[in-house]
């Protein structure tokens, strides 16, 4: 709808636990949530198996079609983890035992308890970039566009935050929500209407089922707070022309 | 790492809902719960924009590259649902207001609130095939291996046990999950020997933090329940000669 130039970011969510079906993944919607609020579209989230060819292509494919891109998962200790490998691959990189990496394992192991399976962590491309990990100490690294962080959900915000000091914010994106008792079906051509006439501005409509009711939510996102607003106004109208009581909160 | 030919699916999520962060994403788990249930391994999941050309392209990779492709999100009656036009337009059909669906929104509304927006939800592809609804009525629909549902947990959930009525199930996937107080660095080499060694089957290994402590989880997961059962005994056998205690279940 907007026809600014966004900066956009993609998501690569890499584990076979998650295609199972036996880890529930929350780390798309955290960082979605943070990109967002630094003006970031997230246009794409993609879960990956835990595949050489396939993390290959997808980083690949993401370095090109997105300002950002971001990964989880599959930087730990195990046969399995393949990550840092297969993005250095991805790079025509070499991998290496970084050094920076190798000197904090030894601060917290010592050198008797340098297994090979942790070794395996310090892994990354040449050249690779660090990200700094306040929860577990091992870095995740950045190379190019392509900033690779852990699956974990806890240590991966912990990198992100350090991640997202090297992204340069773009025009923060608004919105304002707003709810009402409503079939959607009813308000859908009004809403139809409100955004023919208002394409600065994108809006969103989810229906949702609350105290024994159905109703509807209208989202409004954009990057200026006026059109924001006035569409805002125009949605509460058309929900009490419809006979509905429009709610910026949710009541409980 | 299994030679067998499986059984394949993909899952689309469609909504910009999901890719700014607004809601948390729980269909790509319980689908994936339930396919690997019927011994069908979904190898991708992607989150994509309400955008018609990227639902046509996603659709129409997908189709081609799995067995069965699930999408959920982007039915229901509001300007910003397109996914039945544009799932249409994948497979160069045409779009009609499905009978069956119309007869069912007449006897639930009345034709006198037949608004334009509820009669949108009756949109589908020529030929589609209905999928139940037991929570709302207004069915989803496959068309040739492509099954389309809502996005409202509960609502998709209700259509996916009928959508599964036509998978042809592959042979089930099982696993079994061993659970220790120790390092992941640390079980690695082991587990990468007990991997190399039994093909057959795939391991996993996911790190953990609980009652203060980390510790790992080894997951073996295949088709043959006594290759399974060995491979855990084997994996047992490493936690306990590294000091661990191997656990079938979490303690809490």
């Amino acid at each position: 709808m907007n026809q600014t130039k966004h900066l956009t970011a993609g998501i690569i969510i890499i584990g076979n636990e998650i295609l199972s079906g036996r880890t529930q993944d929350v780390n798309i919607a955290h960082i979605a949530q943070k990109l967002n609020a630094l003006g970031v579209h997230v246009r794409e989230a993609r879960v990956i198996p835990d595949a050489e060819d396939v993390i290959v292509d997808t980083v690949r494919q993401f370095h090109k079609a997105y300002d950002y891109v971001f990964t989880t998962g599959g930087i730990g200790s195990t046969h399995d983890d393949i990550t840092a490998e297969s993005i250095s691959k991805a790079f025509h990189r070499d991998v290496e035992f970084n050094k920076e990496v190798v000197a904090v394992m030894v601060k917290i192991c010592g050198t008797d308890d340098l297994s090979e399976g942790r070794l395996n962590m310090a892994r990354m491309p040449v050249g690779a970039k660090l990200i700094h990990n306040p929860v577990t100490s091992i870095p995740g690294f950045q190379i190019e566009n392509v900033f690779v962080m852990a699956g974990i959900p806890e240590v991966m915000r912990g990198m992100l935050d350090y991640a997202l000091e090297n992204v340069i914010p773009g025009h923060p994106i608004l919105s304002v929500a707003i709810h009402c008792y409503l079939a959607e079906g009813d308000l859908a051509p009004g809403l139809r209407d409100i955004q023919n006439q208002n394409p600065e501005v994108e809006i969103g409509s989810y229906p949702f089922w609350r105290l024994g009711k159905w109703g509807a939510t209208a989202v409004v996102r954009g990057q200026d707070k006026t059109s924001i607003d006035n569409t805002a106004s125009l949605i509460r109208e058309l929900m009490q022309s419809l006979g509905g009581v429009p709610q910026d909160e949710f009541e409980y």
